[in-house]
């Protein structure tokens, strides 16, 4: 279960609440606003609250007084040149703020990224459910060698489902001690009554990895696109790439221009070495150059010709 | 002038279109949002975006699926709960963009406040207009000698008057020339047609400090609250605690709880240190300590008797 | 065992390398450097190194072009001006690397200071040690009643052999199954020969909060007097408070003068609020202040009576 | 005049002096260590300390008990990796602290970059020297007009001596005015004897923007490397990139493997946007591609032809 009855209801009531305001709103946002995306087999992102829009960074490149430009194309025109000079000072003038149920292990790597604010909950304080990640068959990679980070062909299913239900047992069992040591069963009554339970800042320690946390995360447009960059990337974790997509996909309503001109310049975009530059002026002047004199690596001149055919 | 009537006539539109939102709104700021507040002779503060309120500091505390507390009573103490124990992560929940309009010695200091976001004209694209800063005659203090970095008494009525006429005449005199290099006059017609004008990357240098810039500046309160500690304090200069000052103002309206809180656990609280604490302590015992025995210096000894009339 | 023979060896080979520097250097941080302070049953803090001295700080207070000061005791008085002034600035100047080694639970405390450069070792790439955090029998704390985040008197005696029982077996279990998953076992052999293992960076799901990680990490004095003054308080956990010490050990060795200032008018100083500060004025005066009517909550008045005894 | 005969001397004194040190060293860079490089007409550029070389990224990257890899060969192979793939938290574990002379115009954009560490002169507590910045002849660009932010071929000869008139004269003027609201002559001593000077704090709003100001400066390898991508770039102010320059000699010394996979990957790299790869494989196979139909602007277009001759 993703969610209880009683955090349903509250957002509910909270999305039935309007007000009204001068500021610049996003009606594609709103129309999500609160409401949880479900990611990966517990997991979720919701929008709590955003500031600023496409014409806000406009606005900003321009120190206005009023809106940034008379014409959506205009501003269109500018943004997609903000982006493709790296101006990305007025990127910074939008802010959004989500609310985030990861597994623990993706938190930790999220984390890294330090130009956000953060409040997550404390297990110090709070008792955490008993929800933990699970990954399905499909996503059961084994250990690639080619790539020391990464994962290749799925496990065969008979292996799949032993090491599904280590995961599943390894995990449930830590949670039973968990409470075990806390002194509480599942309904948060106590085990043994009266007998003092251990502080929760030790118990946690004898959960796994694959737990859920929750936080609060705010950070601004350009921060964001840096962590989308990387996050939605093939060389990103599976698992933390899906909440990088649920993210992407957020950001596209909030601002269609900006998303547009982040996807053509830099997303779909690709950089080129000094080396690769050379190599490419050579092609197109009919000539066959010999990468490794040009100082391409081995591994350079196979990426070097996934992108470009030679 | 402190606007153009086309500035005016942007920010009166910008006031007039009222949106529909599920986000929580502050009708206090909503009242004053896009509308100058003025500082210094030219300058001014306003409003252009702010996200989150009181209760959305509680919300982040909380990790929480709606609001964060039922009452606002229990707000008020969970805010103030934050502040005195410096949990300071929830109040960078909340987020405000201001628009100032200020000298750039001022803006010179500002600007050492690394945790916010800024977007300036620039002077290497635009033309900055002929607006600089002059003192009101009560303003001029001399050079403080018990503080190296302050100011005493004021000038002698007629010292200012030459004080401010020099002040005065070399802004002139340097805007006079800025034109004159960039060939322009102040319609912004060549003057000499035809001729080029001086690049305005090196034209700009001939500007004073005491000209006006613009910029947006976007901050969480958390960092805000940290900057207003040290601007509105008795050692900042005035001419920047004037512009805290007027954010003061503009944070209290925004988040009366969390400006409360402040006042009473930060700005007017204090520090003491490890031999303050002794000094009182023996002093609460009706002992009269000898503060230099306990290790405090002459000017620390000062500091302390201000405090406690000891 | 906290170290491989072949770790010590390289460490001994770090130390007995000497070069000659124009830079300042510190003979009792030389002394211990590269070399292992022991925390907790696995863990270490070592120094890997250090920019800058206690002179430094008063040089960049300068902006000098040599040194700072003629004489040591005016360096020691304009670090405790600077440090009862909050001018932190130059202790920006100095900066210090170091090489831990902690369990994820405490890292994931850690790590929420975010004004630090850090290099952890990944476990998507690299196979992470059998070493997961034991406390010892008089670290179990219960659960404290008064203070949701902390712990109280410790468990009785059975039931924290129970307790230990429960953390070791289910670390110990976590691994065997984790090294189960990737088909190797403790010599790094597969178990299942010619069979692929499960991609690690899904089979470190499997692992405890017990587990140990380890990171290159790089501060600047500043932050890090920051990260102590919260790390080495009374409301820190005890297992990340052990690391706090022995790094406020480093330090002291480090930039003695700014350790004492900092222990003087930080550390070891307190915060009063508005109400505080009047309360004591009026003991001063031989009044029986009313703390309620003074706006102290019954929590803040126990504070205050701790701090003072009335 | 750049230094005093005091501040030669003190350098002097201070370059005289050798510790010895567990640390990493880098002899090319002890060689000119505190030995100002001069920049524009007064400022200079000055290495003040250092942590921290080329084996240190690696050491870092491997997360290392002893040196990074035996050989310098691995170590140049990881770093190209590193910068190739822009895995950059290694390369913000060497650290660099700078002594900078420089125009306030030009400090005005350098302050941008966020992520430092910056002590300056304060002119509310010093009396700035009479110092401000004169471009030579051949610098004394006019407005360009196709990019508005930049400078074409330069003033007519005798615009030129006009222009360079002016600027000299009002700065002159500016610092005698300053001296004389202050009630100082050059020599430090009072004009009027004993009539009260204006505040420090206020008098220096007089000065223009090409009064030279000086500041440590301290920066990971990371965050230099970014600033010098964009401040060496063609399209920085000439003024700003001759600090760049040399700030890049001097990283050249410091860290010759990072410095070359810069150079190599990014400062003479490229990025493509997603029209332009499509464009250059369609270039490639033979055809010659409508770049207006792929999406490209008329600005793209022309930039598009630059880099690859179509």
């Amino acid at each position: 279960m993703r969610m209880t009855p009683e955090q349903e209801a509250e957002i509910r009531a909270a999305r039935e609440v309007k007000h009204e305001t001068r500021r610049p709103t996003v009606p594609a946002l709103e129309e999500i606003l609160f409401d949880p995306i479900p990611v990966l087999d517990h997991g979720f992102v919701r929008v709590i609250d955003y500031m600023g829009d496409d014409a806000a960074i406009v606005q900003a490149a321009r120190v206005s007084y009023g809106k940034g430009t008379k014409k959506v194309s205009e501003d269109r025109g500018l943004i997609r040149y903000l982006m493709r000079h790296r101006h990305t000072t007025p990127l910074e003038m939008c802010e959004i703020k989500l609310h985030c149920k990861l597994p623990i292990f993706v938190a930790r790597q999220w984390i890294r990224h330090r130009t956000a604010n953060v409040n997550e909950i404390s297990a110090r304080y709070s008792i955490l459910d008993r929800e933990f990640y699970v990954p399905r068959e499909a996503d059961l990679g084994v250990q690639s060698v080619a790539n020391r980070q990464g994962r290749a062909e799925t496990l065969s299913p008979e292996r799949a489902a032993q090491v599904l239900k280590l995961l599943r047992d390894d995990s449930t069992q830590a949670y039973d001690h968990y409470l075990d040591m806390l002194n509480l069963d599942d309904d948060g009554k106590e085990i043994r009554p009266g007998e003092p339970g251990l502080a929760r800042e030790l118990a946690r320690m004898n959960l796994t990895l694959a737990y859920y946390t929750q936080w609060y995360w705010k950070i601004d447009l350009h921060n964001l696109l840096h962590f989308l960059s990387l996050r939605i990337d093939d060389h990103a974790q599976e698992e933390i790439r899906v909440y990088g997509q649920a993210i992407a996909e957020i950001t596209k309503r909030w601002v269609p221009h900006a998303w547009e001109a982040f996807v053509d310049f830099r997303l779909q975009g690709m950089h080129l070495s000094r080396a690769e530059h050379e190599a490419l002026r050579r092609m197109l002047a009919g000539e066959d150059p010999d990468l490794t004199r040009l100082g391409l690596s081995k591994r350079e001149q196979e990426e070097f010709k996934k992108k470009f055919g030679k």
